[in-house]
């Protein structure tokens, strides 16, 4: 663990600074949870009027306090809050939860005081957690330093980090009635001082926690935050509701890549990054959670499942056990939408079925036990799908049986899930009739569902996590980041002679170009022509236009001397129609790349997590097709793959019809570059090849186009 | 009501064939369902053992049951189920569900008894419901005729048709504890005679009903189902969950269009034409349920909103009332989601919440009126958001407050709901802090949703209702259907005189085609060329070959009588090579038409619903970009319209960057035309052009191809 956050989660004693007798106040909330709690620690009250609360004495000064003493809890109104900290530190107190509110949530004013705390709190080795959150509860030390209505929540193996305070009060009563519990909750608030990045190693760092779910609005150091998350996800899996998704403000962008990437999409690619699920709503965030704290995982195929073919792939054959079609058929349509599909049964599990079903019951999967299901049956039955090699997971369906007890039919399968290899959910459907089995499942640590599609999201985020980890320790990927390093050992950080020409930078990061020459007149422009051959493509020179072909600034399949030195006239006139104050260098006159098929890659640097890489369709519809893939970078060959086989562009690399197939490793071999070369020079903030003419044999950067910070384009 | 289910929801008496003594049998359970739920018309028992139930007599013999006797439910055992229904009519009773299993559902045997019960039901003028199903439940009537464990579900507004009997008692049971209630319950079974189409209608016209919801795994008759659909669309709103999306078994088709119909796109646009809102999961159906039966509709503009700029509409505009800012960014994040966007609040509800909230209260939308927030801040707030002109709906989150009671903000506010004309709905965040509140709110029919997406969704249901009414309702609409018509008067049905060539039929009903000609030697290709003129396309005429450039059968940019001669050798031989065994004409020469933009329009018959239109990106690329739309013919302009506005090569027809814009409605009129050709010729399996080259002015078909049924294609 992050030692200095060690105070936070595991004090040896506490004291509450603001505690108060007046149960209507925060203070008051905070001493009674600390009590109730549990806490095995000293717990001490600090107050500005002397007296006593809950039998312990009301010390009116921090020096008073006995030890032992790590941690304390700040309510005290905001603009007394510099000098609380300032006589933590005295006391030797290096760890302080700012309950209170009043400060940059609150507007400039508020925003000042906090920067006050700051100073304070770093001048005197003070870590802060909060202004304006709710603290921290530990199920299993215990503690609880929030004010919240008690009881606690219940022991569990969440951990629940969150930006809202009243979001997580909000999940910590909902829990209550669906079965669950947490082994943490901390609630950041403003994050003055400790943030997310912080709390993700330290939380996951307990040995109660087996997955952890944030709640985000924002990331304060998203590059410190990757790396951090990507640590953790290695050992336990976790998961983000990140919101604000569409947040508008969204910057004019120089490049098609820079237009493509909506404010959220680097969120996406750094979760992707991280290893961190992406949920959409917060029911489906708990509802994975669930089952990544309680299932085993299915055995999937070493390297995990390829992007697209995983619904084909070991690990995603799930078994459906039902007592009525309807649901069984919601559930195999949920499977399809979660990258799962129905297993196919073995034939001596079709066989063994039927010998226990009445003939009218479906043996093949869903397995339809019918109306009449025993909770024999679905014990025997479960039993043997599980037994069945070619199934990976099984979802249980479980509507009221008409003619037995639903409890008994928990009674009978729970021993059944609890011994077995292979995740195992259950689909509970009703409420009144299925209360009680709702308690017994609770109570064995088997997750239930209300609805098929639900439990099927719960079976898919399992296939996913295996997935990931597989991918990670086996020794496709380790080849593959052994080639990655490799590529990039002999890539040199090229020094930037600005303004060099764009591709003269991107052919130094060993991208080909094609040969492109300046012509400044007419007469230049046949000299050069007659070096290059025909034929030729002829784009106006000029830094101030970006979008060439929007000004009708790019002439193709030029093939005489004559047509070349038309051209450059032409070109020159439509440039000073189209902007009459363009700086106009001439004519830019390429030997033209016939053949093989155009793709744009791309790299827009996200003033978050940097570098932010896009490959697809290119050419001039890149925007409006959105046939576009994006990762965060530097890309190892993988994740460049990945990106490829995402979009329809580089589906069609293995060729299509009558599309001959391009060589697709050099494009893959280009991306990492690309994303290599703005990860080295952090001076670019847009660059883009579009388009890059894939080939039969190799790549060429057609076009090549960087921005500069301060706008400083070439 | 279709007076032949008249008996089967408002019967004036009711005989239970089967009846039975023994608890645990089914004629047990269904006698104590009918009497216990308040049934208040003549209630009968028939059974094979004189007796007593329930304080009536069993009759042996239907013929003694006393009048009034309308409605049979019959519980006899499978084999008894014939006779048993020829009783019936003997006692002149038309009208019998037949609870039942064992039959279609249990193999060949089961379904040849079902087929001779249906026989006998035709020659006897009985209509049948089932078999194998759980019967009907009304609950205003009363009425319950299944044998479901009491009590029967709350009263309500939302009527429920299901092709599951099982998943329909789940949800009975489920929404016990949701707070909301039924109008009518009817569960199809195996739909031997009565289906969906028929009772559709039948459940719409009871005034207690407000919303219909679907859960379908199949169509009857599809064609008659859309038509009905839309009829009770008019009045009620209806909402289906159509399960089996992802069925395998897709046939080969002869054309991109077929390829690209999944098996379940033709219900997507069934259910559109329909005017049938498509629920993704149970629970979204519900939740979109609850809130048509109790909200009213937000003011649309008139014509509703455009399919694409919805969010930018009149209707669409949501104001969120919060205590907290977490919940309030999910929320705000979900209504985009949802089609739905941020309200732009007056300046003067920006003063006026100014003053009634804290200074740093966020009065923006989302207005967070902070943790603080009492009862008193709900009502005012909520009262003045709805005042605002700019908001046509408000979300109210209300999770545990701090210092209040959430019952006290219940109160404060329930009557401002239930006397607004703009709909609210509240996301009640929590469990045991908020149970009593989750009462109140349903006691009044306020609908609550768990989590603000859910609540967001609920709301764009609402506005989707209103867009469709709106958009049915006005004059734009209405001009639209005269045009149609106008437009389709001059348009006769057309003799096919087969093997007519694809491109004759398409000109007879007013699409252009590019001339073209079949050569049958080199020589014929020379003398055609000197007729068409320059630059031509060569392709190779073979019944047998469907997609020419597959093969290489198709030549662009010929420019020369040299190169016509070499190039009709080279097709025939190339064709020669790929298909030994086709059936060669010879070549097709057309004058190549150039400029302008390629986009592919086609129509497949679907087997269920009829011509499914698609509309898309072109060329060979059709497959792989999957950049296309589909809608069920004969469309409207207005259909077409949208067709051609959710693609990316619809968008392009106005015209993007430098591509310029071409005659969009030229195409427009193209799509209708060809929906109606194959509406016209159900002879017609798949017909498509690809490309249609849409030009500056007007749109030309480049290539036609058609499938008649029995692969018998020109």
């Amino acid at each position: 663990m992050n030692s200095s956050l060690t105070p936070f989660l595991k004090p040896s004693g506490i004291v509450i600074v603001g505690a108060s007798t007046q149960p209507e106040k925060l203070g008051y909330g905070v001493a009674r949870n600390l009590i109730q709690s549990g806490y095995q620690g000293a717990i001490h009250f600090a107050s500005q009027k002397q007296g006593e609360l809950f039998g312990r004495p009301l010390y009116t000064d921090l020096a008073q306090v006995p030890d032992p003493i790590e941690l304390a809890v700040l309510v005290v109104p905001n603009t007394a809050m510099p000098n609380a900290i300032e006589s933590c530190a005295k006391r030797g107190i290096h760890a302080a939860i700012v309950v209170s509110a009043g400060f940059r949530e609150a507007g400039a004013e508020g925003a000042t005081l906090e920067k006050q705390c700051v100073e304070v709190a770093r001048k005197n080795n003070v870590r802060l957690l909060g202004p304006n959150c709710i603290g921290i509860i530990d199920t299993h030390l215990p503690l609880d330093t929030t004010f919240l209505q008690p009881p606690m929540p219940a022991a569990g193996g969440i951990a629940f980090v969150s930006h809202s305070g009243a979001f997580a009060a909000a999940i910590i009563d909902w829990a209550r009635r669906q079965g669950f519990g947490f082994s943490q909750i901390v609630s950041l608030g403003n994050q003055a001082d400790v943030n997310e990045t912080d709390v993700l190693p330290a939380v996951a760092d307990d040995e109660h926690t087996r997955v952890i779910v944030l709640y985000m609005e924002s990331v304060s150091d998203g590059i410190r935050f990757v790396e951090a998350a990507h640590e953790v996800t290695q050992h336990k899996p976790v998961i983000a509701l990140k919101v604000g998704r569409f947040e508008s403000g969204q910057k004019a962008a120089a490049s098609h890549t820079g237009a493509l990437a909506a404010s959220d999409t680097a969120f996406d690619a750094a979760f992707a990054k991280a290893g961190i699920f992406r949920a959409d709503t917060a029911e489906q965030m708990f509802d994975w959670a669930r089952a990544l704290e309680h299932c085993p995982l299915p055995s999937v195929a070493p390297g995990g499942a390829a992007l697209e073919s995983a619904t084909q792939s070991k690990g995603h054959n799930v078994a459906v056990l039902t007592n009525a079609g309807g649901p069984g058929v919601i559930a195999a349509d949920a499977l399809e939408v979660n990258g799962l599909h129905l297993a196919q049964l073995s034939d001596a599990t079709l066989k063994a079925l039927s010998a226990s079903l009445p003939p009218a019951a479906g043996i093949h999967n869903p397995v339809d036990m019918l109306a009449s299901a025993s909770p024999q049956n679905y014990a025997d039955c479960l039993k043997l799908l599980l037994d069945d090699s070619n199934v990976d997971a099984v979802m249980v369906i479980l509507p009221p049986p008409p003619m037995f007890k639903t409890e008994d039919v928990a009674d009978a399968i729970i021993p059944i899930i609890q011994s077995s290899e292979k995740p195992v959910v259950v689909a509970l459907l009703g409420s009144e009739l299925t209360a009680n089995a709702f308690e017994q499942f609770n109570e064995a640590k088997v997750v239930t569902y209300p609805f098929p599609e639900r439990a099927a999201s719960a079976l898919g985020i399992l296939a996913r996590r295996a997935d990931q980890l597989s991918r990670w320790s086996s020794s496709r990927e380790a080849a593959y980041r052994d080639q990655a390093t490799a590529a990039m050992v002999s890539i040199q950080k090229k020094a930037l002679t600005r303004p060099a020409s764009a591709d003269e930078l991107v052919a130094a990061y060993g991208i080909p170009t094609a040969p492109i020459k300046l012509a400044r007149n007419e007469t230049e422009a046949a000299t050069i022509v007659r070096e290059l051959g025909f034929p030729v493509v002829m784009k106006i020179a000029s830094p101030d236009i970006l979008h060439k072909s929007d000004i009708g600034g790019v002439l193709l399949n030029i093939k005489s001397e004559a047509d070349v030195q038309g051209g450059y006239t032409q070109l020159i006139e439509r440039a000073k129609i189209a902007k009459p104050n363009a700086r106009i260098e001439g004519v830019h006159i390429q030997r033209q790349i016939e053949g093989g098929q155009e793709v744009i890659v791309g790299v827009v640097r996200d003033p978050t997590f940097g570098p932010l890489v896009m490959f697809g369709s290119g050419g001039v519809e890149a925007e409006g097709l959105k046939d576009v893939a994006f990762a965060l970078g530097p890309l190892s060959p993988l994740e460049a793959e990945e990106m490829i086989r995402k979009t329809w562009a580089g589906k069609k690399l293995d060729g299509f019809r009558n599309i001959p197939a391009a060589d697709k490793a050099a494009v893959q071999d280009i991306l990492i570059k690309l994303s290599w070369l703005t990860h080295e020079h952090p001076e670019i903030q847009e660059i883009e090849i579009n388009p890059l003419r894939a080939l039969s044999k190799g790549a060429i950067a057609v076009d090549v186009r960087i921005k500069f910070h301060q706008a400083d384009s070439v």
